[in-house]
């Protein structure tokens, strides 16, 4: 599999980072996202002339592998490349290395097209995925799911859309689901622990007014790692399913 | 008055908008003051030697002048500069550039210096502030106060301090507040408008699992500007005031 790579570097700023001193996760994907869309911009084809074709991009999944999370004032070059695509989805990889060059984060992601008109998914069309350079394959990527949360045991806590929860897009930015998700861990819990995997999995927008229900499971595991299983439903509905691996901060 | 000067180059993500496609207020100073705290760094007064010291920079004040707002994507110079202190007070101007050279933003801000132990304001110690060259002037620089609410009149939301509204200082992130007392304006106020003057007078520190109200009042003027004055409380204590003059959006 190939794909142009695209690079850039960044410095993380104090208010990208949490109690631990570290980038949070909302944070991360955030400096993920920018990066793929200046390679897409960079390459001729950005969210205004996909928005031409009458089509946005989605995002359906992260799968991601954390070795580290980058400090404050830390310098991090942040890669991206368009790996696969079949009629209906794209694969696309991020990686974080530090400053000594050691990868610290990978993640797998899986984009789809939205008609915008119709309001369902698009064939992806040679105009807009030939300048990324990736590989057409029929063969769709088995990505696994997050862990399903165990509803009759789940606890929830209710959050507001609020209007900063709505970014240039006019879509509630895709960061916000990790804030919901995550917060009702706690403070307790996030300011001792590190997330080292993480699983999310995007099946309904959220909108401006809706009130969320952020439900989650902790299990300890024999390794004395941590599994959170979470899902964000608004109306009974479920938008959003999540789940992470957590090492006890050392 | 003068002092030494400090510019850094920022390009906007788009992350950094709302609905507008402009940067946020909770955005523009997350970045003005991680461009202070550069400043700080490089003249080797960094938190960590004013820890060290047994004291904490806390901001008292911002009086914000805004032409205009920056853009997604747009290259922006934002500069900072002590420009005088006595004996409790510093006084620090931000400035935002566009890259056509014209200031856009302008922001004057008043800090002190807490005594971590005492929990109270602590004399300007020569060795914090020399490196900065701003000029010693027993004269206090009279910031006009935000206009206060109606509190019989004011509208009332509440809010629920999130893990990550502590940053990586361990404190609420300054930014938060603006994000709270705005946020109850709503989206079809604040999709329309435009600050073009903020002023914001900090209390009193909101701690994490409190509860906040924040209560406001809008007035349309003569002029078609509108004045909205908010106060941020925790248990019937004020933690923060703002007010802030809108344009509507052209």
């Amino acid at each position: 599999m190939s794909g142009k790579l695209y690079k850039k570097n960044h410095t993380i700023g104090y208010y990208e980072c949490d109690t631990t001193g570290r980038i949070s996760m909302p944070m991360l994907v955030n400096n993920l996202l920018r990066v793929s869309g200046e390679q897409s911009r960079e390459l001729g084809v950005d969210d205004a002339f996909v928005d031409k074709l009458g089509l946005a991009w989605i995002i359906l999944q992260y799968e991601m592998h954390i070795k580290r999370l980058p400090r404050a004032e830390e310098k991090i070059v942040i890669s991206t490349q368009a790996l696969s695509y079949n009629k209906l989805f794209c694969y696309r990889q991020f990686k974080v290395e530090d400053a000594g060059g050691e990868e610290i984060v990978s993640v797998n992601s899986t984009f789809a097209l939205m008609d915008t008109e119709k309001r369902k998914m698009a064939r992806v069309p040679e105009e807009v995925i030939a300048p990324y350079e990736s590989e057409f394959s029929k063969h769709l990527v088995r990505t696994p799911k997050p862990e399903k949360i165990d509803v009759t045991e789940a606890a929830s806590k209710e959050y507001r859309v609020r209007y900063l929860d709505i970014d240039g897009n006019k879509h509630v930015n895709n960061s916000k689901y990790f804030e919901w998700a995550l917060d009702v861990l706690g403070y307790d819990f996030l300011a001792t622990h590190i997330p080292v995997y993480l699983n999310v999995k995007f099946e309904k927008e959220v909108h401006y007014g809706e009130l969320i229900q952020s439900e989650f499971n902790v299990t300890e595991q024999d390794d004395g790692n941590t599994i959170s299983a979470h899902r964000i439903t608004t109306a009974g509905k479920t938008n959003c399913e999540l789940s992470a691996v957590w090492e006890k901060d050392s």
